[in-house]
């Protein structure tokens, strides 16, 4: 099964990261929330507070088979950070599974890894994402070369969770 | 004196509304809060309430002399709503004094008006503004075309202070 990198801080939208995170658990897949130092707590924007598994020091991109990026305000600070925006480029270089809501992209951006990709998001960066190089669909989940799974908003889990898990399985 | 409309909401950085504004007000100008609906109590990073005087619906960009974009995760949220980025284009396109910090030119992204300029902002964003066609710079306070201020985190503020106060004079 898979080793899922989930990287992550405060302020994320708790059920982009809770309803993946359930779903990945419940298929085998092993899900490792990745933000500055382990243990460290961290609180979603409606008040979710989950420990952290591992600093970013302690990680490497190779220990990890699939990318996980939850939205909320957690990727645009994640991306003030060097060190999570190296991390996060290998995954999508190496087409391993990435899987993007909301503002997760915001983090892929940074990273420049998005130049000629098809990718939604949420609408506040949309034209971010377009700048970028994406060819943004307003669409409920996009996938794009078999790896890269994104979604714009929670209502939007269901389907993220379905199109990610088929990448998984492959 | 001039009037300066400030697009602000929840999530805003407290000092780069309050500490602006305060210096605004006491050199005479007049400090407007827009945001949806006038009356709303919005709250910043930290914890400061602020009484909004004007809804986004009241307003016209014509009727004011100035903008102010104070940062946090504020922007990004105004960004999401259509109205906010047609009401902050007039400003940038009739070079009327604008004044950013922080995460501000994220609104002046989606409204499609940085190609070309001289600007910084947080960290986080320069991606996002070199990718918009800006010329960023690691600057504590960048003025463009004698109109367009702006600067990237709290400590900035005396410069981003010094320089807005004397396009305002002008």
């Amino acid at each position: 099964m898979a080793k899922i990198a989930t990287v992550i801080t405060n302020l994320y939208e708790d059920s982009e990261f809770t309803e993946p995170a359930k779903a990945f658990e419940e298929a085998g897949h092993e899900v490792v929330t990745i933000e500055k130092k382990a243990g460290n707590v961290i609180e979603g924007i409606n008040g979710k507070r989950i420990k952290v598994d591992k600093g970013i020091d302690d990680v490497k991109p190779e220990d990890f088979d699939a990318l996980f990026i939850p939205g909320g305000f957690s990727p645009d600070q994640l991306r003030a950070d060097d060190q999570f925006v190296e991390f996060v480029k290998p995954f999508m270089d190496n087409k391993k599974p990435v899987f993007a809501i909301c503002h997760g992209p915001q983090l892929l951006i940074t990273a420049k890894t998005l130049d000629g990709r098809q990718a939604t998001g949420y609408k506040s960066i949309k034209v971010d994402m377009e700048n970028a190089g994406v060819t943004y669909k307003d669409e409920e989940v996009v996938v794009c070369s078999g790896h890269f799974v994104t979604s714009r908003t929670p209502d939007d889990i269901p389907a993220f969770n379905r199109e990610s898990m088929k990448v998984l399985e492959k």
